[in-house]
């Protein structure tokens, strides 16, 4: 195994969010389950931008969120995901370069344009997703490419690639490298209701050993085993998983070993603003600390502080730098 | 005179920002005057969005923020702008009416792009602005519509539109109906560099009546009168403005008839996040209080509690209603 020449390379769907707040009635009267993440096509998607509020955009995507965060605790960053060559795109391609993550992928000429999120944010802070994919869905295994892989210590892969139909093919090819290169590869679970889609075979990449690393929150890991009992998946996790963070809000998260199972508090949060990125942010502490050789524990709270940031204020990725924020927590990196 | 069926409308450049956090360092190497606002081409444009950070696009334009203040307030607005009918173009249309205001300007088919300001946010919450007209230059008389104007009770209109071309003659249309129709014109100065641009055919507006409310801050009414003695603009002012209302930053502002010049304080404000928009929606909160017959003290009031709102969060349009905030604060409408 060579030096690495990226702490993390994040692959998947390049998202540009579109932000609102909401109150819960919008929610029931749109039919939108609060918390959760649907897909939609263009039509659902016009009709729900005419009929929410003013919003901002801002790029996102979960990896994408987490490969930013990343590079804002100074590591070395790269991002795969697909945008057509539109305003948004460009918008989405600035963005991550702006926070000195490289980013590499042709840009679509024609088909569906940049892929958006229309996300609701409520009184209580919570947000409420549904997703045009667009260009996002043209995502294919050419686009990976084998260099980038196989230089990233970790490739860290959303579970929402599952989407779109060719993606599924790109994070195969994907871990395949990584894997032959001596590189670890994580997973993380997105959605409840994509772990429902999904679960089988969320659960043979699990057990097959293509994945190494599985980011779940509750309700995520409930959903994969399909099981109301805390106790009961996270045994059942264990049994199945090299390593898995389970991440739990307000209380914080444990760390699943095939020998240990160890919880790490939550970071003190003083209003809850957004929790959009509260996961993707927890990941990109996490993983900045396993990249770097740091023990579970230490990367659990890298990964605490960074969501207890992203939740203080609107928008899914860092206000400050996580390098700064982490020294004066007294965490080196 | 009829009765109105909007209390304000605005006429001005239709801009999406494009905002960014960024160092002085970085105003300094690219030559930009802190807190001004500077016109630029397509490839300055380019270069700028180039070399900033990581931004979030979110609707703006001077006029029109104050415009969705307005609504805010629960009054009823209306704008005219124009915008291409590209994405931003689509997102700005989108923001002003989910504001609750009346937009109808048919979107520019070809031609460039819709106008986009790049605004840096330093740390001290001041902004610097870098604006490409695009298809808000495009603005042309015809873009007036007489039913719409003859229908507000005020015409309120950007100096910023002096600088496309035709936007002046629109404006000079809408100030014309507006006067048949027994209404009145107001005029924000925009910017100290805009009045350096335009200052005789501003005075020209106030001298000859065309213009019956004048809004300005300290910066601006010091260029207009060349001169760095703030009472002697005042007076200056006072000989040749039927009514003005000059605003100070944190020292409040002062309203300026033929016979009285009248002191009022701004409101607290626990952290100053974003001065982006403070004038503007002391606009809004100003006009609210005269379309709704308000005295000018009171009008004051209703301007620096929006000021007030607006500056101390990201982005230059109301997080909150203005009209609760008014009622929560004993300001009736």
């Amino acid at each position: 195994m060579t030096a690495s020449r990226y702490d993390v390379l994040g692959i998947g769907n390049a998202i540009v969010d579109v932000i609102a707040r909401a109150e819960d009635d919008f929610l029931v009267a749109q039919g939108m389950h609060k918390g959760g993440m649907a897909l939609i096509d263009e039509a659902r998607a016009a009709a729900i931008y005419a009929a929410m509020g003013p919003a901002t955009e801002s790029s996102g995507g979960s990896a994408a969120n987490t490969i930013v965060g990343v590079a804002s605790f100074g590591a070395r960053a790269a991002f795969i995901g697909k945008v057509k060559g539109d305003e948004l795109g460009k918008a989405f391609a600035h963005d991550i370069r702006a926070a000195r993550v490289a980013f590499d992928v042709t840009p679509a000429n024609g088909g569906p344009s940049t892929a958006r999120c229309y996300i609701m944010v409520t009184p209580d802070g919570e947000r409420t997703m549904n997703t045009f994919l667009g260009a996002a869905q043209d995502l294919k295994p050419d686009d990976i490419d084998e260099k980038t892989v196989a230089d990233a210590s970790i490739v860290y892969l959303e579970g929402y690639l599952w989407d779109p139909p060719q993606a599924k093919e790109a994070f195969i090819k994907a871990a395949s490298i990584a894997h032959k290169a001596g590189r670890r590869v994580a997973l993380t679970l997105s959605d409840s209701f994509c772990v429902d889609r999904y679960r089988a075979e969320f659960l043979d990449l699990i057990r097959k050993g293509i994945v190494d690393i599985v980011f779940s929150n509750e309700h995520e890991l409930h959903s994969l085993y399909e099981t109301a009992d805390f106790a009961v998946a996270t045994l059942a996790l264990q049994k199945e998983a090299k390593l898995a963070v389970v991440t739990r809000s307000a209380k914080g998260c444990v760390v699943v070993t095939p020998d240990r199972i160890e919880a790490v508090p939550a970071a003190p949060v003083e209003q809850v603003v957004d929790v959009t990125g509260a996961g993707d942010l927890f990941a990109a502490g996490f993983l900045v600390g396993l990249a770097r050789g740091k023990d579970h524990g230490t990367a659990a709270q890298l990964g605490a502080m960074a969501a207890a940031e992203v939740i203080q204020h609107v928008g899914a990725r860092p206000a400050v730098s996580l390098k700064a924020l982490a020294a004066e927590n007294g965490l080196t990196l």
